[in-house]
């Protein structure tokens, strides 16, 4: 087995230094995406060891985990005032459990009647600074 | 509001009688995906009620309907034994709450290194046996 990025980067106490953490949940940590076309996309990660299917997890981390998805979305929609919430698991590239949580908005370069992959528009990246920014507009929203 | 073809598709008794019914979890209705270029793509709609986002669910129901998915997804996995499981609430087109659960396999034709939207492939769509084969396979496997 390869190392895991998202082991690395998310399980120990660095993560809390970035400058796209948003919060510690439960048992996941939010970050800011990288690719900030959607403003307000964030990538939850799970925290608590490597795990790569939502059944491998017992019933009381699957609890914890989604309750932690439930809480970063309302907060990215009370942030943003999206249309429509995305909530994505793939981990087709990075296998360890992190949710992709994509604010939709019609303005937005995809529309709203696809999902964003696959299509073609410029992805935004940002410096730490802006980073940061999304990152405390978003926890100011975490209930 | 325009009415919603989820719930009336299947909040209703006669979603038993499609012939690509899966089966009724705890608080959702398994169905096999029109599109079977991934064979056993389901989609996992919430039948109690009309809602949109995981957010407006209570814990409870939250915990169900996860619980309903980590569910149906292990049986598609011991079914089909894919490399990884894609997990997707979109929403974009229709807003009621429903899961897209994709087995990923090298075999099909999109490869594992993307999420199957925005993809050239031709989709694989099916007749009622074949669908209702596919819900038979799925439903042997669900513990």
């Amino acid at each position: 087995m390869p190392p895991c990025d998202m082991c690395e980067d998310f399980t120990g106490p660095k993560r809390r230094l970035r400058s796209d953490w948003i919060a510690d949940l439960a048992v996941s940590t939010a970050i800011v995406a990288r690719n900030q076309t959607f403003r307000g996309y964030t990538i939850l990660v799970y925290n608590r060891g490597h795990a790569t299917e939502l059944f491998e997890l017992t019933a009381g981390e699957l609890t914890a985990f989604m309750e932690d998805l439930a809480r970063i979305a309302r907060a990215i929609y009370e942030t943003y005032g999206p249309n429509k919430m995305n909530y994505e698991l793939l981990g087709n590239l990075v296998p360890h459990l992190h949710w992709h949580v994509i604010p939709r908005r019609p303005e937005d370069p995809v529309d709203l009647y696809h999902p964003v992959w696959g299509q073609d528009y410029e992805e935004v990246t940002l410096g730490d600074t802006a980073y940061h920014e999304i990152a405390l507009e978003i926890r100011e929203h975490l209930a």
